[in-house]
């Protein structure tokens, strides 16, 4: 049987474990190939295979529902489920999302790409379920790094009280992205150690009955122990224990490079493209690591994401006790932030924009309404981040800016970064986060000197008249060169640079009356409760007319940046044009 | 020995069992009548008396921290850190606040009021005190109930991995604010019932050290174990049972009643002002009831707080598997709610303003992005709802109405309120957050027979010329005063009820523009980032004035509402001054 003609689960259900097993090793190939080529997800999915081609061939989907965590593990679910062309011809290679996708197929049922969701978004199936009275299988799958997520233990806290069907997978490869942290990890090596028999069993401890499986890449294993549990009549936690990679020699060896991965060379691991080149990420890395040997008091954490971040497993080693990996738990991040500002050292949390919705309470409860100067590093809040509809960043500005005592810091280029870096890790007065730029390194050369704890303060650096640009972040150079185009034409535009986006520099503003009709705001996120916003109430009253330019609220999936910009207006071109007809 | 001469807690150092077993009275009785008189928590504190007494005892605070969850149980803790008089003097009831706050005391080290925070706040003083190479105890008390709650095991689960001193009391009384659910709770009974001995725990399943104290309403063993525990070298959780209420015999068997209430009479429980008539609130739970009685598939959720929304134990028991209490899990319940609406059936979640943002990105990612259409009953935000600086609810027009797909409406009376979760609970488009309105009770009388699946269409209501003022929910009623007083003078106002905040009605706007001026836009919220700057952004290019009322970006703590509001230039008499100006 070629994996090509599955073209649904149903086309498993006859095979002899012969067969399976060979069909795995296809999808396997067509896996480790695409992602070679096309890059994305590599562990995740590897070493889930087995698993996901037993559920399927035991279990009846759609009807019986899957529901996986972060689903960056669903690739071979795709294959089985009719979409193995995309995975084995690479000009379909874009036909299919890296997460499940319900516009996909029937067998998908949640666009899901943060951790921690599986289990009460399953709960809710099987809710749903028992008041419809039927009697499907909903089944959760969750890695065991996604469980060190608080959602993930409300999940299992409440999937605990079911008095009904559901099964939890919880795929153990003794791995997160990076290495685990957390008591929790102490437990289940205890259980794998144990074969399952530990008393040390969080599971058990919540109620939930509990079964060992320590071969989770063995397909007859699974295919027994899933028909021994399907249809069950109250919930049941399958601790299942994989390999992450399995399959592929090099991925198996070097489980965090291979969790995700640009293009690579299937034979060497090496990637296709190496990054080089100075980046904004590692001028932070960098002060950070200098913060760090110089004084004992700087502290850097990370939620489960070191990699991002150029934090290597040698800095990790050197930083000692002043690198903190949480696990995936930006809440506690965040609180523990607080505390250890609150108590004299300085934590400086990094952390990708998406995440970071993850503790937006604890961004207002336990931190600003604390005002403790902790200090947050937030990457990839930008159009040009990530693009998956999962892992959008650019919803930050309402987000952070609505939320008092917390000062947000908009660079434009590497020495602003710097230089606000330095400044939040060395004052003692706000928390602060700071926008990472995105996008093209730019460098001026020259150190940024700025006194930031004058807050809110812009800064002008082009005088003009009638028309103003306001390019906040990333949007400054795009103001600069709608500047450099208008002058083209003869007309002289004011270029400003915000600085900050949780404040307007109201004197600025003012000045402006002086000899502008029209302000022009540009931000690199979505408008609808933006800084932009702010700066046309400002003006609301005054004879000054507003245009702010932003990304209009939407959710957008593997959109390209240029193209979703110029469709909300935002390009060199349309905005010189809006310019012009606003002056004609 | 007084409890007013107790100036600090080394005024407990010296005093026998006794003594301070009379103290502890004098506590309960001073809390107790203060509460009486004045509103507050009576349950929690009232069971930590003997643990705060002998904490303070036994432990050097400020130099060893102790951190509070929720902190409504710190009362006793304030009496005996200089406080005492707040408690015995009734003129200095407000001295304080309900909850722990650095400003009042360097024995409090936050401002905490949300669930589940207190273990990473903590283990963040602790992560700090061994980066400065100090040696204090830090102790952190959790109630039961509050570890449902993703924060708390996320903190836990970090706290474990210390190899240095932390002590974590979990104050199992057997409660949350109403009862516990949750298989968490499960656990905790057979620990209860086997004192400490069960093999199902989940502290040692995180790999804590554990000791089980089975009287935590005894001073002296208190004394005994914290005397045991005090400069441990390593993380440890005490669970110590104690009784709810404990003293007051009315609060030991009214649990729920009298977790926190309204002034009330000592001797027979009952309050001292009974609400009555019509609420917002009942209006809502007599419509849930009535379409749970009417629909097996519509589901009430709610996050530990059954009775702010009318949920009494008779309904509950009505409601039977309708009715899902998650514990104080937000971000499970709206999880949980996105899969339920995607198996078929109608989630409804009522929710405090103030807690909802502990479930931003649960609305963002499982919620919104899947676009499945559970309902949100959000109550209390508003400048007029709860006003401790921990508990704000007006930060959430700017949080929920940046995220895509999710409708936000925004009642302005009991009909509004009625047709619009009608409509909400119907539909099957789009997941929908319903602003309760607060205040005074306004009935029309009229039915509301509006579409509301058409979106974000606005209803003009009186219709003026030159000055158009825009109310938005709870505001909509003041920009009809400020019209019924600018008519006095001849000047005849448009009024709108905009009836949605998540977005504009822009052929509306449009048309105003035909013959006004200026547009008034008055939003019972922050300001920045909310819906008025959305309607200055819309009219930014044109000839349109418009000025946005709303709060300032700012904390308040126990601040008088209509105070505030004036503050900020929000009342009829400065809105119509500000009016004649602009006609001037």
């Amino acid at each position: 049987m070629d994996l090509i003609n599955i073209k649904s689960p149903t086309d498993l259900k006859g095979l002899s474990i012969a067969e399976l097993t060979d069909l795995t090793a296809q999808a396997r190939q067509a896996l480790m190939t695409k992602v070679s080529e096309h890059g994305g997800h590599v562990g995740p999915p590897m070493g889930a295979a087995e698993m996901i081609m037993a559920l399927h061939y035991v279990f009846n989907s759609p009807v019986d529902k899957i529901v996986y965590d972060v689903s960056h593990q669903s690739y071979v679910h795709k294959m089985v489920t009719g979409r193995a062309l995309a995975f084995l011809d690479h000009d379909h290679y874009d036909d299919v999302t890296g997460y499940t996708d319900p516009t996909e197929s029937e067998h998908d049922f949640f666009n899901i790409g943060h951790t921690s969701t599986s289990i009460s978004l399953a709960s809710g199936l099987a809710t749903a379920r028992n008041l419809k009275g039927d009697s499907e299988n909903i089944i959760a799958i969750i890695g065991d790094g996604s469980l060190s997520g608080g959602e993930a233990f409300e999940g299992l806290d409440y999937a605990a009280t079911l008095d009904s069907n559901m099964i939890i997978i919880v795929n153990d490869n003794d791995q997160s992205i990076a290495e685990n942290h957390g008591g929790l990890y102490r437990g289940l090596r205890e259980l794998r150690e144990t074969n399952g028999e530990s008393s040390n069993n969080i599971f058990k401890s919540l109620g939930l009955d509990y079964r060992f499986v320590a071969d989770g890449n063995d397909l007859e294993t699974l295919i027994n122990v899933f028909e021994d549990v399907k249809d069950i009549n109250h919930p049941i936690v399958l601790h299942v224990v994989t390999q992450k990679g399995k399959g592929y020699a090099i991925a198996e060896q070097h489980k965090e490079a291979f969790h995700w991965t640009m293009p690579f060379d299937l034979e060497t691991g090496k990637l296709k493209e190496e990054a080089n080149g100075p980046t904004y990420v590692g001028t932070i890395a960098n002060y950070l690591m200098d913060q760090i040997k110089a004084d004992p008091m700087v502290v850097a954490i990370i939620a489960g994401t070191p990699g991002g971040f150029g934090f290597n497993a040698k800095w990790r080693k050197e930083a000692g006790k002043q690198y903190i990996d949480v696990g995936i738990a930006e809440e506690h991040a965040i609180a523990m932030s607080s505390g250890i500002a609150k108590n004299g050292a300085k934590p400086v949390f990094s952390v990708f924009s998406t995440f970071l919705q993850r503790t937006y309470d604890q961004l207002v409860q336990d931190l600003s309404v604390n005002n403790n100067s902790a200090v947050i590093i937030n990457h990839d809040a930008s159009v040009y981040g990530m693009n998956d509809v999962t892992h959008l960043g650019f919803f930050d500005i309402p987000m952070l800016t609505s939320i008092p005592n917390l000062v947000y810091l908009a660079p434009t280029n590497n020495e602003e970064l710097l230089a606000m870096t330095k400044y939040a890790v060395h004052q003692h007065e706000h928390p602060i986060a700071i926008r990472v730029p995105v996008g093209k390194f730019i460098s001026t050369g020259v150190p940024d000197t700025t006194d930031y704890s004058i807050l809110h303060k812009s800064e002008a650096t082009r005088h003009g008249e009638r028309i103003a640009l306001l390019g906040l972040g990333n949007f400054y150079h795009l103001a600069n060169q709608v500047a450099d185009e208008l002058a083209k034409d003869g007309i002289d535009a004011t270029v400003v640079n915000p600085k900050f986006a949780s404040g307007l520099d109201e004197e600025l503003l003012e000045e402006l009356k002086a000899n502008h009709s029209v302000v022009f705001t540009l931000e690199d996120g979505v408008v609808e409760g933006g800084w932009g916003q702010r700066v046309a109430s400002f003006y609301g009253l005054s004879a000054m007319r507003v245009k702010n330019y932003g990304i209009a609220k939407e959710f957008h999936d593997r959109y390209d940046a240029a193209e979703l910009l110029r469709e909300n207006g935002i390009s060199v071109e349309q905005i010189v044009n809006d310019v012009k007809c606003m002056l004609r």
